[in-house]
């Protein structure tokens, strides 16, 4: 860490954050500049941030160098991308996982149709909401464990893994029965109460970026889980929040390179929820493959006009198998195969 | 609602969306412009909400005109402002709350001493947190039941009610015991699970504004714990997260009277976690005041630079009875006085 | 418009805002609905906007159903995009623009080297800023006439159509006397000003969107060029100012296919300027062009180590090749092909 | 500056940047950590800026340590204010201006009013719009010349210095025929070839803040003007863009005391721009006097509802006298008082 002395600050004050952070057992030293004196640490970055001492008489401010997260860093693998399988699919590296399914399960006959159709279609993974966070608390919330049950049933026949989402800590039980990988809304992004519990569940997670978390914060989410002894974390950028409101969210693809060079686990895309229409969902997709994303996860549902939630943003099933051939051409770009069980073969 | 059909939409295109508008039992009311039309929808907006038409053939997009929240709205109780009582002060209306206290619970000297110091210069609650949520997995999280424990104690000594933070649905109970109004962090401001547990427990609720929340989000988040059945809820605007680096939020001020309109219930300003700084603390609480807020929540302690959190922040307790005098001087400006035991007997 | 009366608006105040409506000439529609009144306005919109009854008793909000720009609009050319030619260069359609060239104008040698190698490689227009827009006042602000004299030897020697900058009004006659295509910088987006005078020069405009302009601003903006009848603009997306700090800007890459239903002008990406950084220009150039961009601005230097500014977000000249390469390969994928002299024979 | 070595940067990458940083003549001074190299840079601040550093090979980031503004620092005077006199009254320190009068000059009788009325009510100077910058090129543009006969017409009556907006350098001489101070928008914070010319006239500036540029860039605008020699600049916060969509802008009161630790120059508040709505101008106003601007500039119209433009946020000139009241008692909390001709005799 650095810390910048005011330009006015006393030889007194300079002397005062030396001992105090010597006395944490740290090391300063010291430059003095033509019109102030800058301190550089070294030592236990945990104890000098406890000092806090941005408030210290005489201090500008603090300039941490390092970064606060360490199990998510790229430095812990020497730059190596992870690459993970899950249920025999390979998850990062030059896979490409497209994740596809409804938003919310409503019905066996939606739930089993949508499987089968993105089944063919060569989808990775195989999605779909049982619980569902909502803004208003009048919207419909999922089927719950009934919709569970459903996805369970598409996976016994599809054969495909089984990405859905948790939102109460009390619910971890009949979804680690069902699910592959557990998604973690962006609202509960900072929910280090389920953060630490999927630590120890040690089941894949897949955590979406909170809509106004810097990339530090999303990687500092992760460490929660990490932490705990679970390696499999997918980061997925969903859309922040901007000025702008021609449309729902900002798709933030610059998130996906930067997130590359800061950490060794994998980058999906949401480009279904950022977008919030049908219309915008092919040419994202296609941004997000051509940037370098380790995957996408978009909604699919056999006749949008009737779904319960999400409609306006959801392909029609019909027109999956073609929008999932672009997805590979753009994927092809950036060096990356679309992830099978075959290809894992 | 109102449906603005495209320019280009066809008859049959309209003729779909009346159908299905008017197939939930809603009726439409149609306005064909010069250059397009428009539907006026008249009926159950769930119903009509649930059509999901943004996606419809022919549709350029729906205008909301009712707002999505109803027991939070003004209309619900005529403009007139909720006030409520929490342990014999008022709140709301023409009462001023100052709330203040550590940011967290560290030791028994320094809770009860900060108790006494704010006490003494007639602050209306006291705070202080025992759970603390953490960007880093790595940081302080708080003495837990020990820290609610000397809470007690505070309150025992000095009879002032408690504000304290609840993060984990599962530390509900013992938090009971302690709090006359629990606190629900910017971070959970959405989490669904807590807000709908805090509705049942019937405690007064101070529930802060997410970090990127809109007001109606924020209004939505309180009609989650009122839908319950628990009329007590405190809205908090604690700063919002914007393009500006020179300090660490940006307090929204505007959002007071903005809110005041939208809504019967109370209005706190959180200056401390605003600015990071304490130098602001000052200049924005008083600004807070000005602008008709019903009440301020900051940080108080003995010593901020041996805190062990937020040490930058947390005004000196020394100090404090000067500043709460020139709070209540812009209190005054806005025609409210600060509330106490006294004031309210 | 709609105008959204209040749920406590009284008979004579709804009366009142009819009258007002009416007495401009336009006509309006009442939708009586169970907790408050919409009317529908139909007439000249200018006039009813004059009003501007926002504040009128009785009033809630005031909904705009048309867009307030015309010229730049999708309608007026029924959906069909705009193709222009520039220096015999197609732009626009399926062609894909690849415009590229050193940031600032520094010598006759880096000038007309990098010239010859952006030619070699494609692409289809050569930009080089004579006039720099500097956040500082002590920074450099390019050569001015001098550069402009080495573009145009450039443009001799190669071949290649020309875009330049424009800040001062003052300079507009050696700009003109040179650029093929005459750049508006986002800090210039809304300098009326100049905008005006650009559409009287009738020269194609490469117009771009402010740090902060939302996309119903930056048509605006483009309709101040039209207006005065040039009809050759380009609008370029170059990032967005976020709460992100991790990058410089956040690539707004949602806004192109946005822009593309809005609106028939070609729409341009500049991912230099975006990222700040070379190594994300590549990542992002090619999800600019998979996502449907009509081209991509970049930077290109012999040795950006020795650049005079913005050298560490500069191509370096020798990879130049095999970039276009790549986004050649990604442009094919949304179906285009990069434009040049030959493409166009 | 600080530059930060990456964690795997080489002993030839970090020397070569020494050499590179010494080669400009500035000395480096190496702080070797446990897991990363830092370089602390000294000498001049500009030519070390031109190397560009942050691209070179092993660089992760620079960290600049002084202000890139100068003239405009609190340094340069020793942490003082700046109190100027205009037209006699005093700016900056413990006076606080009222600025007062009509978005537009629409009329004379309208204008000389407006002047009247606020002069009563001890308002410091008297603003007008003569050019008005719109969005969209169908609206109302201001009555030009005309306009400013009016305002000379009203300080010849009333004695009040007047305030105006320029937006074209071409129309300096007759602005400054009649402006005591000149107002740039928000728009025009970054049009440099303005602000350079203003810099040489030498009449006072109200210098709007951009809506996305941090403070930073604001006190670089400013640098502008006062490297001219012209030291008389009011900087202005007049809100911010944000996500939230309830207000037209977010106004942002904890800039002022942060400009006021950074700068010497007065800050002043536009709180009618801000929030585009009158009921919400006097809380804004109230809370900018309390937070500590050293002025506020609000929008005065004898029949709001018949103005020509943001008729919906101007206060009613009947109104006025009382609402200077309250604005003078919550700039007594804050320890200023209005400034008036009689206060400064």
């Amino acid at each position: 860490m650095m810390i910048v002395m005011k330009q006015d600050a006393t030889e007194d004050e300079i002397q005062a954050v030396v001992d105090r952070v010597e006395g944490v057992g740290a090391r300063t030293h010291r430059i003095n500049g033509d019109e102030l004196t800058v301190l550089g640490v070294l030592g236990d970055r945990e104890h000098v941030m406890r000092l806090e001492l941005e408030g210290a008489a005489g201090v500008d401010k603090l300039v941490p160098i390092l970064k606060p997260y360490k199990l998510a860093s790229s430095q812990i693998r020497h730059g190596e991308p992870s690459v993970f399988e899950i249920g025999g699919r390979k998850i990062g590296g030059s896979n490409f996982a497209l994740i596809a399914g409804p938003c919310t399960v409503e019905s066996r006959e939606q739930t089993l149709g949508t499987a089968h159709t993105v089944a063919a279609a060569g989808a990775t993974l195989f999605r779909g909401g049982a619980y569902k966070p909502r803004t208003s608390p009048y919207a419909f919330h999922g089927l719950g464990v009934e919709g569970l049950r459903l996805l369970a049933e598409a996976k016994a026949e599809t054969g495909m893994p089984i990405v859905t989402e948790l939102m109460d800590v009390r619910d971890l039980e009949p979804v680690l029965e069902v699910a592959d990988v557990i998604q973690i809304g962006a609202r509960n992004m900072q929910n280090y109460t389920l953060l630490t519990e999927l630590g120890r569940a040690g089941r894949p997670v897949l955590l979406k970026r909170g809509l106004s978390a810097t990339l530090e914060e999303l990687l500092n989410a992760s460490e929660y889980i990490l932490k705990e002894g679970n390696e499999h974390v997918l980061l997925c950028e969903r859309g922040i929040r901007t000025f702008e409101t021609a449309y729902r969210f900002t798709l933030d693809l610059t998130a996906v390179p930067v997130l590359k060079e800061l950490t060794h686990l994998p980058v999906i895309v949401d480009p279904s929820h950022a977008a919030g229409r049908r219309d915008l969902v092919q040419p994202l997709s296609l941004a997000a493959a051509a940037v370098g994303a380790d995957g996408i996860i978009v909604e699919v549902h056999p006749n949008p006009d009737e779904a319960i939630c999400d409609g306006p943003q959801q392909l029609v099933a019909d027109e999956f198998a073609a929008y999932a051939e672009k997805v590979g051409q753009a994927a092809a770009v950036a060096g990356k195969t679309i992830s099978t069980l075959a290809a894992a073969a």
